[in-house]
């Protein structure tokens, strides 16, 4: 079969500057999922973009691109709204765990398709698989009947959903080619446009613990994505929320499960609380009920029942014990004070390092490893007090724990006057 | 094996503006010529070079670099001073077939690695393997001898020099990198550098037939290229060339070989014999022979003489005749006026289009086809007179050939009032 372009045209367009055409996106994408455009290439193209950039154009023809390379999923036949949450990602990021029920709870659907962890980061899947009997995997048809009944689903994707993002995800990990708006707004806006949902909530993280540690990559990024959205005809909403300290007072993934109960049952730290409202909030307004009060469905256990349901309905037990470390050890605070930081990547790393991510895509997570956090940012410490505990399976791991957590907290004579906000900024069209 | 750096680090490095350092650099190139760095990688990271750059050092360190992952020619044993050119690629240049002859007819021994043609330019080894009998390939023993009894060789590179330039220049050459100052400084001097030779002569084209058609990027190779060669013990100098019209008036495998042999017995196109003479004399002035005279070489058949011993010596027959074309046409001037332009590239791709070149590295060349110029600029046409002449086997050829020299020559009122010189500059350091 005779090709429309050459790699090379395209790939030397980008790099000097240029503007890629719709029918040179279009041919590229769809190359490269044949294996017509060879990885080597699209490493090439993908780090001329990293360098280059791409306008709101070309973005938005990338992402139906990549779409177009599989299935569409359709949830109209649900009786239901359906509404959607996405995090950038970051430490301690148990958000979906109590917010899928308590939006369900009010009679929408949200279809939550979750990924893995990678790196210092979490996945939401990791987390679940620390409940007993949970499976990840649902057939599209077992994934409709649960949310028309149960109203709430978190599940993998399937492999025919935009197989184009998954080979340029894995290749662009091994290339040095994630850190690019242009390319991690289209993955993550092509995979949500084409699950099929009527409405999106992003939650784009920024700080030490996030992809994007600086605010505006993170507003230009959330920007980007909600325009896609709006342009696929998805309502969207972007949250920009503080991640430069972990979310929450655990990071791993069966100790946030616990925790994301605890929140479900009307307690738990705090932040997580606050976010899952705000993030609540704004789904079910894009759902069309804006009348509904979260707080008040974590607060009568409504959010519970569904969450129950939820487990069951995929396999897992809600009543059956977690998996708990073989062993811990504890940090102590070297002096008196307040502290000032507790800096969410070294927090993230150390848990990964203690068992709780992996560092390829092949590697098992271990359920049980993490780091629990004893204060926060804030908190008056005493010389010789415990301020993090580890948790793991493989004491060996302990010491690079420690080594990533070396200047992880810092404690001053005096307090910050004021905490940074959770809820940095809202952007809407 | 533990490997002492991850790609990614490498790869990140770079793209964001960094300096590699000198153990990143080995590494880098080590561990992609072992396999362990995947082509995916190497392209991200020679993408990230083409638009970041390198630095004089790390230029000098990938040099080094790429020059260890092979073996070193010594041919310190010779009783003759060993000196080389290295042309950067035009249209019509068939100056190694008359200027190695002509220098080892004076004492020295000159041996040409030559490579093949890519894209528009020809390459020196299709251009003699028009002589029926003549091998490219020679052991390093048969190389030895041949330049100690002769003086002159031109062959192809064995396997074993420079493997990692290799694999990259495949590379590159798919992925849109090959523009890169840098990238094709330390692709020309490793080979030249581990050739062995004590000397070194470069022509570095400038214009529409060069790879470099800007005068200012041609003397930023070129300075980059003295340097290297410099610092590696290696007396190089570069002049700077123009490559806006063809070299001659053949541009084709057997018919520039035709010219180079009329070159060698005293007559030939000016502007050939020019280049020759111009690098010849810098050849043989870093070889120790600054009172020897080429255009003597020239005229009184001693050129010609080591000419015929080079080609016996590789199994060519001198006397037989050259294969000529099937068919010929030929291009008519429209109106009356002055040769204004005409086009290296244009004219390149013509010849090219009609068999001379390849588009593929496992594709044939064919003897036979190429270009006559019947005009050079500078002079007077008459509406209705032949201006160029196709050679092909295969007329099909004629008129894609056609279509690339629909605006190669330009015929005004007025002619020029002055050419552009042949040599533009000399740099040295």
């Amino acid at each position: 079969m005779s090709e429309a372009f050459d790699a090379v045209d395209v790939i030397v367009t980008k790099r000097d500057g240029g503007r890629l055409s719709d029918a040179q996106i279009d041919w590229v994408v769809d190359a490269y999922t044949r294996g017509v455009v060879a990885e080597e290439q699209m490493s090439a193209l993908t780090m001329a973009i990293v360098l280059r950039g791409m306008d709101r154009a070309e973005i938005a023809r990338w992402t139906s691109a990549m779409i177009a390379t599989g299935e569409r999923l359709d949830f109209s036949s649900l009786s239901r709204p359906t509404v959607d949450k996405h995090s950038t990602g970051g430490v301690g990021d148990k958000t979906t765990l109590p917010l899928t029920p308590v939006v369900a709870s009010f009679g929408a659907a949200v279809p939550q398709l979750s990924g893995r962890g990678l790196g210092h980061t979490g996945g939401t899947l990791d987390k679940l698989e620390s409940i007993p009997g949970w499976r990840a995997s649902l057939s599209t048809e077992e994934m409709t009947a649960q949310l028309e009944r149960v109203g709430a689903v978190v599940c993998a994707a399937g492999p025919g959903l935009v197989p184009a993002d998954r080979r340029l995800y894995a290749l662009r990990d091994v290339t040095g080619t994630v850190e690019s708006v242009p390319l991690i707004a289209s993955s993550i806006m092509s995979k949500k446009i084409a699950e099929g949902t009527a409405s999106l909530v992003l939650d784009v993280k920024v700080g030490s613990g996030a992809f994007m540690r600086d605010l505006a990559a993170a507003r230009e990024l959330a920007r980007t994505m909600v325009a896609l959205g709006t342009d696929a005809g998805v309502r969207t909403v972007a949250l920009l929320t503080d991640m430069s300290t972990p979310l929450g007072l655990t990071v791993g993934n069966a100790l946030e499960v616990r925790e994301a109960v605890e929140v479900l049952a009307g307690g738990g730290p705090p932040d997580v609380v606050a976010l899952v409202c705000a993030l609540a909030r704004e789904m079910l307004d894009a759902a069309g009920l804006p009348d509904a009060d979260p707080a008040a469905a974590l607060a009568d256990g409504t959010a519970m029942d569904v969450w129950t349901a939820m487990v069951r309905a995929q396999g897992g037990d809600p009543e059956a014990c977690l998996p708990v470390a073989a062993e811990t050890e504890e940090i102590i605070a070297e002096t008196d004070g307040a502290v000032v930081l507790l800096d969410a990547r070294a927090v993230g790393v150390a848990a990964w390092r203690l068992g709780a991510g992996r560092a390829r895509k092949e590697d098992r997570v271990r359920a049980t490893a993490g780091v629990e956090l004893l204060v926060r940012p804030g908190d008056r410490v005493r010389a010789g007090q415990p301020v993090l505990r580890l948790h793991t399976d493989t004491p060996a791991c302990f010491a690079r724990a420690r080594e990533a957590l070396a200047d992880a907290l810092v404690v001053a004579h005096q307090g910050p006057a004021t905490l940074p906000p959770l809820v940095i900024d809202r952007i809407a069209v």
